[in-house]
């Protein structure tokens, strides 16, 4: 399929290689999620100020907090962190990046289910993204939620940087704002992840389409590749000259392709480069780079995650 | 000195327990760093949209990254991640939470140098911080631009998660978000630290103060801890009850001191409690709770981390 | 043109309905600058916390505060507001919503600029928006600064929302947020603006790639429309349902356009509805509703405005 | 009272000062609202992308449209809107407002309402803002409520800044972003009004307190107003270097007033000021500048605002 830079199509690639990619961030977040839960799930309880004074007298508090601890499955914190919040911050900032990566995910998958390009579908469901007068449609409905709950979650998740300004001991509104956003971003998070996940089992993948998309630049989107091999034979500088002039041919109103304007090319043919040859440069399955490896590399990775 | 809830005196508390509290949550934020740097320090490097293609012909391509990542002293990736942006977003909430510690920090050394308080004072440096009319004005300076400079930091690295939200291959505007906010949240937070360095380098702690404020409620900050310790001989219900009604004389206009008030009461003869003994119990130095232990635990974990 | 709803094409338009809807939100915009002057241009000067005192023994307190107001062409405050700041906080908020009205108009562009959209081209200028080794390209540049920039305007201009909550009559951190992001609002507001203006100005539009993107449902795009000009003759629920089955079938891998569907079809035939009669009701263009007529409301607002 | 800046005792001031600054912001706030209603309350009703299609056959279409608005009691847009969401961006930014003033008087009423300054108290509900353990303490509920819930407010009208960076003519995701945020904008805005309705009602003033605040700096709070008025005398640089000479004093250890030290000081003798004149010079509530004519403008404001 066309890999796309500045929405532009830009060279070849594999669908494999965008969906490995979101494969290798969500390895990222799981070992976020492992260094995290140690450092959140920690007791908090000291009594008015963290100082567990109205124990201390019984020469028991300590004991007290370990067999609370123990009983909520929870670590004994060093000390009290009433008023020290980045632990619960932390855990917004994980949310608002575990759900951005899901709203990326929709990103790509919204473009691609263009009119224009139809390269991938969201699943179907009876009654659900199509429009009672236009029956053409079919909206991409999970991508629509997952961009508007990620796009919140983070906002709120900002609100837990402003709750970490605690005074004192015992703070006076800003813990409070954690009652208000924490509940939600959980919530929303949530939702998010289930959207993804529907999305990502249901996602139906039309190859079809991705081919016929390669072409419809008619070869520009191989002109990197035809220029590094032609380049290997005739001169980098050379080729990248031709390359330039023969591609401007591309888009001023002819119906060639790249292959043709290359065999017709008198320095191509004084370089005895055949038509065969010239198609081969210009296939787009040959201009994968090393995306195949890199797949591989994230399924091992995600293998020994397990 | 007093411990303080919703900005009112609570239970007695010792300094070192608000600073061990700073410096526990620095620890975390040290282990953060070290979690988060190996995620970071991680090479891009794979051609326009990350497949290396223009290499792969090479054969040496994984090569050539190796070598590139060893020459910058950073991890080889497991497969491009131009559009896969959390490791940046990660950056800009750890410095989001970092400043905010230091901004609650800041909060609290802005309402202890109050007129009204006074238990510190920012560091003096000649011409700094005071006012050509008001000679009496010693300002919180640096407090001041740590707050402003952390607030704007945590708005700054919410830019970020949007960032995240990068269509395709290479993005059309999210990732340039990077290149507005990433150089300020980095300058912010250096700023932000630098000052909070020199701020707890050069503190000025007015003990005195602190031991005058511990008075000024007459005993009213040593309540809870005489209702724990009458109750151990009265009662708890009886001692909650007592200690609510002798409170409530307190603001009555009355200059008696609670030991006082509780030396006259009938209760408290019959139970026959001494003068001395309730004076003890009035003594704030003697309702610290478990905050020097903790102080201990937080000194220890931070040793052994160095 | 195709509008397009859910990134699907949904029914036609022209471009000057798309163009006119930005026009009549600048219109608001203007409408908005021109209440938020007066609350913007007045003058803060009244010392130390407001009060003028150092000036009332001299009798000329208000006259002098009028003089300085008249030198620098602003009007005089009511009562000093140096500790609320809603008329800078207003400012914010209204260079975030101008500058996502870009960020709105430039998403546009960039999704018509696709590859496979190709409807409409950032201007030209050499060397700008291309890539030395992908002939083929033209990004959208400026649609990616405008987005990028748009996107930290609104977030720093969510701190002066947090720069209102000042305390007492000069505050301690709140206020210096506003020296910290005020100048990065107005600058990227301002370049924002310049890109926009140069983007709109230089715009190259595509009718030809506009006319051929309608048809490539091959007739799908203009279902409502037959849906209610059959209605009309066969009844709308026959309509309906005869609509759906033979836009079921535009899907079906067949390259037959909707308009030879409904030739072939009995209903139709039945119902003596001809051929040339069924191109007319199949013609993008005669399904435009009223986008002319708003366009010139918008046109006529904004002449009156001038 | 004390007006305070950097949270330090500035100068002297009315509490009415204080208040009137308050009521003139929420004068600015009607003024605003009236400005944003009509923009607001205005119909969007178009069809799938805004265009009237479905009516434009009938001829009926903009008298249909007109009925509509004129039953809801909406104005008639001049052109579909359904994607240029600036009129719902600006309703949040409104709320942000609103409520960032509600926090401002909220954070003074905390800081106020502190054990030692206490000169304002939350009004008093039973069982409420109080402490099972700790008699003395009255916590400021309702500011607390004000702060975490204007915060929350603040962020989530950023998400309606990104609302509006929609595509095409109906948006995918970023419409969807004001379903989840709007409710939430409103409803917490009602109830940080409320709040705020209800914290001013039965707030209570206690004018001892501030008068004896007054005097906590045994008369540095009027060292501006005695440089002032010393240098009409004996000249405004030599003023200036004793006050600073004689400020300095106070705040070693001394017990001594400011007036008693300059009814000592030979130069203030040689100049032949009397004590009493010295008395009156430092009596704060000789110092209040134009407090009160400033309250008067606003409330003459306010009262031809109704």
């Amino acid at each position: 399929m066309a890999a796309r830079s500045n929405l532009q199509q830009a060279v070849p690639m594999t669908f494999g290689f965008k969906t490995a990619r979101l494969l290798a961030t969500f390895q990222r977040h799981k070992q976020r999620l492992s260094e995290i839960l140690p450092r959140l799930l920690v007791l908090e309880f000291g009594g008015a100020v963290g100082t567990l004074a109205t124990l201390a007298d019984t020469g028991l508090a300590m004991e007290v907090q370990k067999g609370v601890a123990e009983e909520l499955g929870l670590q004994i914190p060093d000390i009290a962190w009433h008023t020290e919040r980045d632990r619960i911050a932390e855990v917004g900032a994980f949310f608002a990046m575990v759900t951005a990566t899901c709203a990326k995910f929709a990103m790509d998958v919204k473009l691609l289910m263009q009119t224009e390009v139809g390269e991938v579908s969201e699943p179907f469901y009876p009654h659900r993204g199509s429009s009672s007068t236009m029956p053409q449609k079919r909206n991409p409905v999970s991508s629509v939620y997952i961009t508007a709950m990620s796009s919140t979650v983070r906002q709120l998740s900002a609100s837990l940087f402003e709750a970490m300004v605690e005074d004192h001991e015992r703070s006076t509104g800003p813990w409070e704002i954690e009652w208000v956003v924490l509940p939600q971003i959980c919530t929303l998070s949530h939702a998010t992840l289930v959207h993804t996940r529907d999305l990502i089992r249901g996602l139906e993948v039309h190859p079809d389409a991705m081919r016929r998309n390669l072409d419809i630049t008619r070869g520009a989107i191989v002109s990197e590749a035809v220029m590094m091999k032609l380049g290997a034979v005739i001169g980098r500088q050379k080729a990248h000259d031709l390359i330039y002039d023969e591609c401007r041919k591309l888009g001023d109103g002819s119906d060639k392709h790249l292959v043709d304007l290359l065999t017709e090319n008198l320095e191509i043919q004084a370089a005895g480069i055949s038509r065969s040859k010239l198609e081969e440069i210009c296939d787009p399955v040959n201009y994968l780079g090393l995306s195949e490896e890199m797949v591989k590399r994230v399924l091992e990775l995600t293998e020994s995650n397990r």
